[in-house]
């Protein structure tokens, strides 16, 4: 049976890092690369471009792509779009090539990049993500991106999510998805409540930008697999 | 009001690092070091040395001091001592200097050097260490010492556990603390049968020594306070 560990902090990669070709890798980062790259694609996006610095992104806006990045919890001037999921509606990014600015997230996707797959977790697309998991029957590392290499609780909450999806067909030996399966146990029924605490939203909070929260937690609603590959994300889930 | 973090893993200490000479650490590694180091201070040893190799610990031995180091769950040829809290008796420690082999333990020690304190906690002296902890007032660090880096279940409930204690007089904001708190919310009630699941407490199983598990979650047994202080350990605790 294959085998199911959860990696808590980009700075703790190194340790899961064996036969990484062998492996399936989830990318989390809930609030908010991973959810906005989902509902980027769920609205007709062709292409997501991850990069670091807005710089990055700025220079693929001169190739005709669209540019989304923020500084402070505001769109920054003369880019297209915010990292906000909300930005991404269908009027905006449909057919569209997006050049999405994070730092946590682009970091994560680059240093998976030698995995059997690399896949874009987030609450909107559970189902299908675990779907194609339990299918494919590779061994999985859930891969938490966190803030600047420090443990987060959302993250922490959906590798908690999946990895009770996926019990049964999965051996769960690693601490750290024992942990987060009864971190994901003690919020399910009300992770926008469980979540309230977490030390993100609270940064969230002070930038205004709460009601992201509730569109980061809707669980379930899109059927898209965004794979992060050469480089770039594309869908790969042909619904 | 001063803050409380938890450093899950020695490979996330570097995050943390700044002005550590303000605040104190907890030195946490409950299977097994920390809590034999306790338990040695309580029958009435007088220093404790902890080293990362077998070969440093027969060095102290030459000089006098007693040696304790195992490999593979047996106490190592010509030494004195296992790891194990269960070795270290009234009778065999007693007015002794102990050189220990500890791997993960040494290291968190040492990393922890430049502190305000370092003491070494664990569920038996959990009482006297988050008394002195209140009393003293500095912003507090509990430092998992984990296995190999990684993450494991009994360092996180323990930091739980103390951050539970001191809830109230301190600042909890970190994801981590926040964690701890919950998974330790949910193992207190019987920490043995949460544990059970642990893959530290599994390696345990498989080296037949699984009474060391009752002897490690023993909570508040003793009155001791072991200080890690110019590379070396003795108990800063006046009882």
């Amino acid at each position: 049976m294959p085998s199911i560990e959860t990696i808590l902090s980009p700075a703790l990669f190194h340790l899961y890092e064996e036969d990484l070709e062998h492996k399936n890798v989830v990318v989390i980062d809930i609030l908010r690369a991973t959810t906005t790259i989902c509902v980027a694609f769920a609205n007709g996006a062709r292409e997501i471009l991850p990069v670091a610095k807005p710089e990055e992104a700025a220079a693929m806006q001169q190739k005709g792509w669209i540019a989304a990045a923020e500084r402070h919890g505001k769109t920054v001037k003369r880019f297209d779009l915010g990292n906000s999921p909300q930005d991404h509606t269908e009027e905006r990014v449909l057919g569209q090539k997006i050049a999405l600015t994070t730092t946590n997230g682009t970091r994560a996707l680059q240093m998976s990049s030698a995995a059997n797959h690399v896949w874009v977790g987030s609450f909107l697309n559970i189902k299908t993500l675990t779907e194609k998991l339990r299918t494919d029957n590779h061994d999985v590392l859930l891969f938490c991106a966190g803030w600047k290499d420090k443990f987060n609780l959302e993250d922490t909450v959906f590798a908690g999510a999946v990895a009770s999806l996926l019990a049964g067909g999965f051996t769960i030996t690693d601490d750290a998805t024992l942990a987060a399966i009864d971190l994901y146990k003690k919020a399910e029924s009300d992770l926008h409540a469980y979540l309230q605490k977490a030390s993100h939203v609270n940064r969230f909070k002070s930038l205004h930008i709460e009601s992201d929260l509730e569109a980061c937690l809707k669980t379930n609603t899109l059927n898209v697999l965004p794979e992060f590959k050469n480089g770039t994300i594309q869908n790969s889930h042909n619904a």
